[in-house]
C-alpha cells in the first residue's frame, strides 16, 4: 500500500518529521511519501493561512492522481480535506479527524491540546465540523507557536503535558489528543507522564485509519458531498488553477 | 460609506448582476465598487472550486486594506469569510450569513432554495457553522447550475419557486433564502408568488447589514477566532501569495 | 422611515435614555417615536413581571396599528415580541435579538452581561428561544438592579466592565452585549475599556436592524408562527383587551 | 390535599370539561376547584393570545396565595406557567409539561397532537423550552378550532385519532399527547383506538405530577430561575395589577 | 396499588433502607414490597458491575409478572430499565428517571450529586439516554463508596451537602438530586441545608411516579422501543435464563 | 496480532460467518478467534435480549484475561462494550461502533439499514450514546429476523439493498452501514448495487480499527469511564458471576 502524507504547510523540517511519525506507524508492507505544500505559509495558525494552505494542497493532491492508494492531509485543521475527496479517486483522511475517531475508541471523551490560544476556536470548529462535539471535553492552546515545537522540544513537551493535566483534571478529558502535526516527537514522553491516560498523534493515527479503510477497500462515497467536479472553466496561471483544470479537465480561458 | 462586493467566482456577467442588486439596495449615501475573483472557477458548486475561490477571495480582500468601510462576499458559501475577517480591518460580511442573520428577524424558520443538489450538503454545513440549525427548517437542491440562473431566467425562476413551495409546505419554512448570489434578480417574482412568505437574496441583506453594523461602529472582534495574523512567511509567487505577504507584513523568501 | 421605539416598562427615565440611544443610532431619514408601557412593573427583572409587560406591550403595538414602518421592543427579554409580530402588519424586532443577530457579523462567541443574577436564567431562555446557544459564550449577570443603571452609571459601567473581562477572559467571550435597554449609555465607555472586543447596546442594534429590515421590503412572515389572528371574542375590560379587540376586529361579551 | 386547576381562557364549558376530567384522575384525599381566566381571549390559538391569558393566569394565581396545595395550568401551552412558579408559594405544573413528563415514563417518544396548524410552531417551542425535543417525535396540528372540540365531539375525535396514526406510522411516536385543554373527553375513545399507544390528557396528568410533588413535600427552587419577586412597583388600575401589586406586596404609584 | 422495588444490587441493608424509603412515600392505599437482585454485585460502580445487576434485575421482573401494578428500579444507573419494560406487563421507571423528571417541576435546571466521581460518566450517560441534558446543570462525585452512606450517615451527609453547594453555587444547579438509591436517608438534612433548593430522593420519587402512572391508567408504549419480545430460544441453565425462558414462552435447548 | 471476536448470541452458524468474515478483513499478521456467548439467547432483537446478551459476552471477556491484542463485540448493538472495556487489559470495539467512525472517513453521512424495525429504536440510541447523531442520516429498519440473514440470503440481500436505495434517496445518507453482524456476506452484493456509496460491515471494519488501535499501542483509558472495577463482592454462582469474580478478584460470599 502507497500512502501519500501532505503537509499543508512548506516548512521542509517539519515535513520530515511528519514523515518520520507516518514512517514508524505503518505496517510492513505499507510506504510513504511526505511532502510539503508548494507554496504558502509557513505554518498554520489562522484562518487566512488555513485558507492559502487548503489551496496549496488541493494542488498536490490534484496532482498525485491515482499515484497512491490513500492521501493523509497532516495539518490538524485538516485544510482542505473536503475538496481533496472531491479530487482524488482514493481515499483522504485528515490528521484532526483521524485522531478523534480513534480517540472515540479508547476513550469516552477527549480533548485536543494545540499550539497557540489562537488556533482554538478553529478547532472548536474542526470538532464541530465532524459532528464530534459529545465527544470533545475541550480543546486547549498553549504558548508554542507551531515551528517553537522543533526548536526546543523539551519546552514544548513541558507545556503541552501541563496543559493534558489540565484538560484531565478540569475538563474530564479521557484521552489527549496533540493538535499539531509537528508533535508526532512529544508522543512518547506524554504518554510516559499521563499515565492511563491515551495520547494519539493524529499522523501516526491517519497512517492506520488509512491502512484499515484501503484495506477493507473503501472509496470516497460519490453521492452527495465529495462527488467528483464535472468539467469546469478555471481562470488564472498559477500552478494550482493548472493542477486543478488538468484533473478537472476542462477547457480553460486564462 | 463605501462598501466592497467581491464576486468570488469569475463569471463578470454574475458580477454584474451583483452590482445591481446590491445597488438597488444601498442607502442614498452607500457607494459600492462590485469585482470578480482575479482568477479560479467560473462558479462554485462543490468543496474543492470554494477552496481556490476562497484563496482569490482572500487575494482582493487583502489587497483591498482599508479603502472600503466594509466588504460583502457574495457567494452563498461564504468562501474565505473568516480568513477575510483576520485579514480586512473592516467588517465583513457574507450573503448567507447576512440572508440567515434577517430572516431570523421576520420568521421563525427558513429554508435555503439554491442550485445543484451537490451543493446541499455544503449549505448545511455553512448553516451548522453559523449555529443556525435551529432555525434552518431545510436546505433544497433544484436542477439549475450556477451559471444557468442568467441563461434562463424564466425557468430558473419556475424552478426556485416549485421548491420554495416545496420548502414551505413540507419543511415548515416561514421563510425562502435565495441560496445563490446570482439569484437576486429572482427575487421580485418570488415574493409576488410565495405570497405572505419573505424572500430573502442574500446580495442585498449583506449590504443593509454592513450599513448597519459600521453605522453602529463596531468592528470585527480581534479577541480569539479573528485575530489578526502577526508575521508570517509566505511561500511562493502567485498573485495571493504577493498580496497576503503585503497585507501580513512579513519578509518572505521565494 | 418612521419607527416606534417601546419600553415594555413604565418608568420614563429608563425610556428617555433608550430614545436618546435610538435616536443617535438612527439614519438621516429615521424618525423614532420612544413610548412606555401604559401600565405595569417599574423594571422587568422576573418572569411576572415580563408576563405583565408583555400584555402592556402588546396593548402599544395594538393601538400602533401601521402608524410606523418598524417597531423595536426595548427590554433584553423581548416580552412579547412573537405575540407583537401577530398584532402588527410591521416588522417587530426585540433588542436581545437584534444584538445577539448582529453580534454574529462580528464575533464568533458573544457573551451577555446583564443585571442581577435572578435574570440570567431568563436570558438563557432567551438565547435558546432563538437557537443561538451555539454562539453565545455565557450570560453573566451583576449585582445591578435595572434602576440602578441610571441612580449611579459610575458604577454600572464599572461593574458591567468588571464582568464583561470575566465573560472575555473565563467564558471565552468575542464580543460583549449589554443585556438591559437601560445600559446603552455605559457603551461608549466599556468600549473604550475592552480593546477589540465589539460592544453592543441592544437599542442601537435595533434600530439599524429595522432600518436593513423595512429597507428590503421585508415584512413578517404570515405562514406559521406569526399568522395575523382571526376574529376572536376577548372578554375583560381593561385597556389591553380593548386595544386587543380592537385590533383583532371581533365582538366581545365583556 | 387541595388543587386548583385554572383555565387560562374564559370560556367555561371548556372550564367544566378540564374540571370533569381532573375530578376523574384525582386520588380520594384530593379536592379540585376549577376556574377561568377572569378576562382575555375565549380560546388561546396564538403568541398574542397567550401572552394576555398567561397576564389573566397571573392574577388569579396570585390571589390564590397559599390557599391551596398546588396549582395547575390547563392550557397546552403553559402560559404564564414561570410567572406562576415566582407568584405562588406552593407548586405549579402546566397541563403541557406534566403530560410530557409522564410521557417519558411509558414511551420511548411521544408526539402532541393538537388543535389548527397554527399553533404548532408555539408547541414546537413549548417542547424546547423544556428542552425534551430529543423525546418529542413530532407536533400535528388538525383543522380543529379549540372550541370545535365540544361543538362537535365525534368529529374531533376522528380527526385526532387519524393525525395520531400519522404520528406513530410517519413520525416514529410511541405515545400520543393531547394537545389541548379541551381534549380530555377524547381520551378513551382514543386509547381504545390506538391500540398499545399509551394516550395521555395533560389536565388527568398534570393532578398526578402535582399529588407527587406535593406528597413529596417538594417547593419550587427558589435558587435562580423562579425566585420570589422583590417589592416592585406595579403601575396601573387594573385587576391584574391590583393582584400582582398585592402579592408582591409594593407600594404604588397608579 | 401493589408496586415492587427491585434493589439491583444484592446488599440486603441497602434493600431494607430503600424500603423505609419507599414506604415513607407510599399513599395510603400502596403497598410495597422491595427485594434484592438475586446475584451479581454487591454495590454498582461501574458498567460491568451494571450489566451483570441489569440481568439479575430482569430475572427478578421476568418471575414478578403481573404480580404488581408497577415496579421500580432502585439504583440510580436505572440497570435493566428498558429491558424490564419489555418483559413485564406493567409499568417500570427508574429512580433515575424518577428524580430527574419530577425535578423538572420545581426547578429549571438540576444536579445529581452520586458516590465516586467514576460513576459520572456513566449517570451522565445516563442523564443524555433519557434526552434531558438540557435540564442537567452537572453531575458531581464525592468520595463516598455506595457502601460507606450506612457505614458513616454522618460523614456521607456531610460530603453530599458540601458537594450539593457546589453545584448550586458553580454549575447553577436549582434542585439536587440524590444519586443513589441508598441516600434517601440523607433527604431530610440535606433539604434542612440546602433552603430553597428542592433535594429529592428517587426512590420516593419513582413510588410517586408510580402511583401516578398507574393511576391514569397507562402501560408502557408496546409501539416499538419496548415492544413485547417474541418467543426466542435462550440457551444456558442459570437461573436468569430460567426466568427469562419462562416469561417469553418459548421451548429452550440448554 | 491476536484478535478475539466475540459473538453475543448463541448460534454457532452466525459466529462460523462472523468468523469468515472477520478472516477475510484480517491482515497477514492477524490472526483470529470467534466464539460464541456461552449463554443466552439466540438471536439479540429486543432491550431484554441485549441484557442477557451483555452478561455472557463481560463472561467471555473476563476469562480471556490478556490472551488477546484486542477484542470486537460482533453484534451491532455492542452489548456490554463499556463494561468489557473495565474488564479487559486490551481495547475492545463494537462493531457498530466501529462501522460508524470508518464510514466517517468516507462519506459525510450515514444511515444504518438493519433488521426487523424492532431494533431501529434500540440502534437509535447506540448512535446517540457515542454522539454520532449528526453523521447519521437515518436507522432503517427491514422485514428481516436475525436468522432470517442465513437462511435466505439472497431475500435477505434483496431486502437491504432496496432500504438502502431509501436510505440514500430519502435520508440523503452517502454510506450503508449493514446494521446485524450476520450481513457480512451480503457486502460485496450491496457493494456492487449501490454503486459510488460505500457499503461497511462493521465485523470487517472493527478488525481493522484495532488493527490500527493495536498498532498504535494503544490502550483503554482508564481515567474516567472505563477504570478497572476496584475488589468487590459479586454473589451467586452461575457462570457469569465466577468468571467476574475471578476478574476483579474479590472474595464472594455465595
Amino acid at each position: 500500500m502507497k500512502l501519500l502524507v501532505i503537509n499543508p504547510n512548506t516548512t521542509q523540517a517539519m515535513t520530515d518529521a511528519i514523515a518520520e511519525q507516518a514512517h514508524a506507524a505503518a505496517a510492513p508492507g505499507t510506504t510513504i511519501d511526505a511532502v510539503s505544500a508548494p507554496w504558502g505559509p509557513a505554518s498554520i495558525e489562522g484562518h487566512a493561512e488555513e485558507a492559502l494552505a487548503a489551496a496549496a494542497t488541493l494542488e498536490v493532491v490534484a496532482r498525485a492522481g491515482d499515484d497512491y492508494d490513500g492521501i493523509a492531509l497532516a495539518c490538524f485543521g485538516d485544510p482542505g480535506l473536503y475538496g481533496a475527496r472531491e479530487l482524488s479517486p482514493v481515499p483522504v483522511v485528515g490528521i484532526a479527524e483521524a485522531a478523534m475517531l480513534t480517540a472515540c475508541t479508547v476513550a469516552h471523551t477527549f480533548s485536543v491540546v494545540t499550539v497557540i490560544d489562537r488556533v482554538r476556536p478553529m478547532l472548536e470548529d474542526v470538532v464541530r465540523r465532524y459532528g464530534l462535539e459529545g465527544r470533545c471535553a475541550s480543546v486547549r492552546g498553549t504558548r508554542l507557536a507551531v515551528l517553537d515545537i522543533e526548536r526546543d522540544p523539551e519546552a514544548a513537551t513541558r507545556d503541552i503535558i501541563a496543559e493534558s493535566r489540565l484538560a484531565i483534571s478540569e475538563d474530564g478529558a479521557e484521552a489527549i489528543l496533540l493538535g499539531c502535526a509537528g508533535m508526532g516527537s512529544l508522543e512518547r514522553a506524554a504518554r510516559a507522564e499521563l499515565d492511563g491516560v491515551p495520547v494519539i498523534d493524529g499522523v501516526a493515527a491517519a497512517v492506520k485509519m488509512l491502512e484499515g479503510v484501503v484495506g477493507l477497500g473503501l472509496k470516497t462515497s460519490r453521492r452527495a458531498a465529495f462527488q467528483t467536479p464535472g468539467p469546469k472553466e478555471v481562470k488564472g496561471e498559477g500552478s494550482v488553477v493548472e493542477a486543478v483544470q488538468e484533473r478537472i479537465g476542462t477547457t480553460v480561458a486564462g
